[in-house]
């Protein structure tokens, strides 16, 4: 067994440490957020540190690393205000992560690693027209995390579209049918396979597989 | 394929909606969050609202909803300043779900779900004995989230325990080893299948596998 105490962890090598702290607890979702600049200029990027902040009203948070660096999607959406969330299947795992790789702002990832753009309902931000989940959001906050300078931008949902293959009868994405993709850590993807569905826990009785 | 306008979701009957926004992104982490109250009584509850907030110091958070009903798990927070995150394996699918039962305050989920509590450094926040991962945090501070009431809790990482089988040479954490689990929107269970682990993206080439 491995233990860390803080002052372990604090002196563990840079890259090191960033592993095993940013891989500690798991799966995240993988997806792909598309934002335009106010020229019209589409940009990619993957993220994985996503929230379901609320459902009603449906809102998203997406933490954003400090802004000391360029950070074109944060730029992005402090400029249009609007962005779209995009979760791809397994088969795209390559193209996805080559978004992460730092082109200029005149490259437009969508070209670079060979996905295309597509539009909905006149907003400029580009969705991933491979993915079978989309979803438009407005920024409706910016809440900065003071101890660290990390951005946690809430968005509200506008706008929805999923492959009928992926919807439940009451709801709820099955993320199975196409393996939608989720990350641990910063590099390693994976797609999910089911262990049970479980009805709402009662105190009294064991949870029932639905 | 199925599209929603946000007027739509927001006409959406409510356990439609709440299934439908809660796993719109798919896998997040399914842990367990073990705290104590100022008494020693302890309380065990499943979490998948977890952000990895920075390495360096380590930082993690957690999205919790609305304060208005019970939340022994913040409360307990908020009295001891102190939580554990654990991550157990798909086998423990059943015991995870059945602690978000509502169990009354005087009940301990360990004992009602049939888990061990452990104990590190004197901290009151019992870990989860069965758990390959297994994290000390202290509170750091709360984040309300104005537009709906949620609040985030930053948590510094002061300990960390990994099964060694569970780490790689990099510090990155093997979740496949013990198919740590993960969840989609409330109920919905999974293990990760690896899909392809890269290394750092470069523009002028393909990323390549590791």
């Amino acid at each position: 067994m491995a233990t860390y105490s803080k002052e372990q962890i604090l002196h563990l090598e840079d890259r090191y440490r960033r592993n095993l702290i940013n891989s500690l607890m798991g799966a995240r979702p993988a997806v792909l957020i598309g934002t335009a600049d106010a020229k019209g200029n589409t940009n990619l990027a993957v993220f994985s540190q996503l929230l379901h902040i609320g459902a009603n009203p449906p809102l998203c948070g997406i933490l954003f690393r400090p802004d000391s660096v360029d950070r074109h999607t944060l730029t992005n959406i402090r400029e249009t205000s609007v962005f779209s969330i995009n979760v791809l299947s397994a088969q795209y795992a390559e193209k996805v992560h080559q978004t992460s790789a730092r082109y200029g702002v005149d490259v437009s990832e969508f070209e670079a690693v060979g996905l295309e753009p597509e539009f909905t309902k006149s907003c400029v931000a580009p969705m991933v027209k491979q993915a079978h989940i989309k979803a438009v959001c407005e920024m409706h906050e910016e809440i900065k995390i003071a101890i660290n300078g990390t951005i946690l931008v809430i968005g509200a949902i506008k706008w929805i579209e999923i492959e009928d293959n992926c919807l439940r009868n009451d709801g709820s994405i099955d993320h199975y049918a196409r393996k939608s993709l989720a990350v641990c850590g910063l590099d390693d993807y994976g797609s999910l396979q089911q262990v049970a569905r479980f009805g709402y826990a009662k105190p009294d009785r064991k949870p029932e597989k639905t």
